[in-house]
């Protein structure tokens, strides 16, 4: 049954004043990057950190007292676990978490820290599914989809609500699309209201499974994707209807666009996104044209990035501008040299970060050997000086590549 | 001149529609790390990413014609360069900022980027002021001071009409202290309206100049602090008189909170905060049982941080959390060795990200070598499990020690 206007404004009654009435905001420094104008609906504000929470909320508060007593059980190693273990900690409902068994000890921390049970089991989610249906057979537990269930898209669509009460006149909303809760939920509300808003999803290419299933093609998903949210291999049956109807385009972005995407949002808007959560941003580099002049509202889902990962991503960015280079020198391996380099270097502004002098190596003369010296620049132009006043030192100088996005 | 209620609400009315009314949100994860119920400003959503706007546009709209033609002329490295050079180019008032001549270059870039012509003269803003002096000779240009005016005052004093707006009954409102004008403007408003609040500045312990200034004593400022946005020697005049009057503290904060809070942002709220923006925070961190159970609204007042600082920040966060560690194990040189190490580290859960091998150390036996071993873990625990193993394999390990906050 798909979940109509009014039950998505009995679902914003409903989590009003639980879960958070996220900011929507002008961000002018994605619109100078993009050419779009763009906003942000910042849902990583969250407590848990991503939309799932609205949809969740509306579901566990769906159930009879019964139900609630025999507790509910959900599949997931990410956004939609903790905000399921959240809100049925919040309202005194045993909850179970499946997980695969894999499963980064940080998410089953986070889980668990919300007083989930939380099994492990299975080497995928979709090995998970058995231990869901054993352990639902034996405590007769309620499911609680990620997102192919009206009760989650309702709350789902709460965002459509929200987006609309700023007036800001968009042309275009643009959603990630995982199993296609999120981008239902929030068509509804907005095809409804606003005809002539644009609703746009946005797969990575790695897992098209919305995309195909609107040609009615089969979907070839695979890959390690940055995206890990939306990496979902089969969407959901109602959200397939309602995306047929209601949404005007799902596009498909290359992992680098949504790596950049997560580092855009850092540098310049200073907010944290998930490569789903940056999926929309990822829509507007990839297809500048597209959207230039036009007013852009793009969901930033959520925020849950392992710090490590995110750390990487700023500094591959960095690289990527040629504000960190990185050079291959070729010396005869005689006292000094290794200080005029780095005297070289300094004249030139340029900041060392980091030396490798190599002797060994079978590409260089017996005599020789090689110094891989990384430095900070102020951009690509500074970077060829660098690198010019080392071979105008006589140097033999090899830029050491830096990586291509999403390599 | 001190300013009034009547000055700010004003400035409210002058900046509305231009200037981002930021959101004010519970943080209830940062809730959960403090002990304290924590609500968060987000000045770091600003188009220039800090409040500096606030004031800089009061001050600016303050100006005649004639002023305007001559133009305006600010000394910041910073967030007031910025948001002088971006409200003076939409306003067409031609700017001058001047800088030290060692200025990053993308500071430079961004300030340059909003159409202000940049002068990069002498060696500390100090040495800059003789610059300043000479060009408002030369042009009759107006300065726009940062901090020690009754406009830029009364500009961002507009936060505390907004954080009063939410009526979320705060008990304290923490705010960083460099100049001091944020706190006065701030402490007018919410003294005058709300009088029961307390409000509490925060200084970095390297810049203790209106901690000194209200106890009559010099202050001894110096150091490289993350916070450079507060780390101003000699606070406001104006603000020193407002600090006295209607501010009930300000603490200091030693560098390691200051870091820890930056890290916290990103990790448990997904933003992006600057040292100097996330002061605040670090007070609570630093005084975990003064703010306990109490409402507190925090400033997040900037997020114009390196990338590569701010990189580095999060990954030394996980070093500290032993999510991140490091081991120097001693062997035998000899073949197979490096493939057991990895294989009980891998056996234990543990993953490897990076692997150094020496053998021309002397604190080693000739035919001896030494392997550090760096690997991610769960955490504390799981990082004692995996030493353990390793020295249970008949290895000599140490650990390498994690920097301490602030190292």
């Amino acid at each position: 049954m798909i979940p109509t206007l009014d039950d998505i404004r009995a679902a914003a009654r409903l989590i009003d004043g639980v879960v958070l009435k996220t900011p929507f905001l002008p961000a002018p420094r994605l619109s100078e990057l993009t050419g779009a104008e763009v906003f942000v609906k910042y849902e990583n504000l969250q407590a848990t950190s991503s939309f799932k929470e609205r949809g969740a909320l509306v579901k566990l508060s769906s159930l009879s007292a019964a139900e609630r007593d025999r507790g509910v059980i959900a599949m997931s190693a990410g956004n939609h676990a903790q905000a399921v273990a959240y809100h049925a900690q919040r309202l005194k409902i045993p909850a179970t978490i499946v997980m695969p068994r894999h499963t980064p000890f940080v998410k089953v921390a986070a889980t668990r820290g919300f007083g989930a049970e939380v099994v492990l089991e299975g080497d995928t989610l979709a090995d998970s599914q058995t231990a869901v249906e054993r352990i639902m057979a034996e405590t007769g537990a309620t499911l609680v989809h990620p997102y192919d269930d009206p009760k989650v898209i309702a709350g789902q669509g709460t965002i459509g609500l929200e987006i609309l009460a700023e007036n800001v006149d968009l042309d275009a909303v643009i959603v990630p699309v995982g199993g296609g809760g999120l981008i239902s939920g929030i068509a509804i509300a907005v095809k409804t209201l606003a005809p002539d808003v644009a609703m746009i999803g946005v797969e990575t290419e790695f897992y098209p499974s919305m995309w195909a299933a609107l040609r009615d093609l089969p979907a070839k998903c695979g890959g390690d994707s940055l995206a890990e949210g939306i990496a979902v291999k089969n969407c959901g049956a109602l959200a397939l209807e309602v995306v047929r109807r209601h949404v005007d385009d799902v596009l498909l972005v290359p992992e680098r666009a949504i790596e950049q995407a997560v580092a855009e949002y850092l540098a310049r808007q200073k907010t944290m996104a998930e490569g789903a959560g940056a999926a929309g941003l990822a829509a507007l580099l990839a297809n500048p044209d597209r959207f230039r002049g036009r007013r852009v509202g793009l969901i930033l889902a959520g925020g849950n990035i392992d710090p490590r990962l995110a750390a990487s991503i700023m500094v591959r960015e960095l690289a990527r501008e040629q504000r960190i280079v990185a050079v291959r020198v070729f010396i005869n391996d005689r006292p000094g040299v290794l200080a005029d380099i780095a005297r070289i270097i300094g004249e030139q502004g340029g900041n060392i970060l980091e030396v490798l002098h190599h002797r060994t190596m079978l590409t260089v003369p017996a005599k020789g050997a090689i110094v891989d010296v990384t430095f900070e620049t102020r951009g690509a132009d500074h970077a060829v000086e660098i690198i010019g006043a080392l071979s105008d030192g006589d140097y033999r100088v090899e830029q050491l590549d830096p990586p291509a996005h999403g390599a």
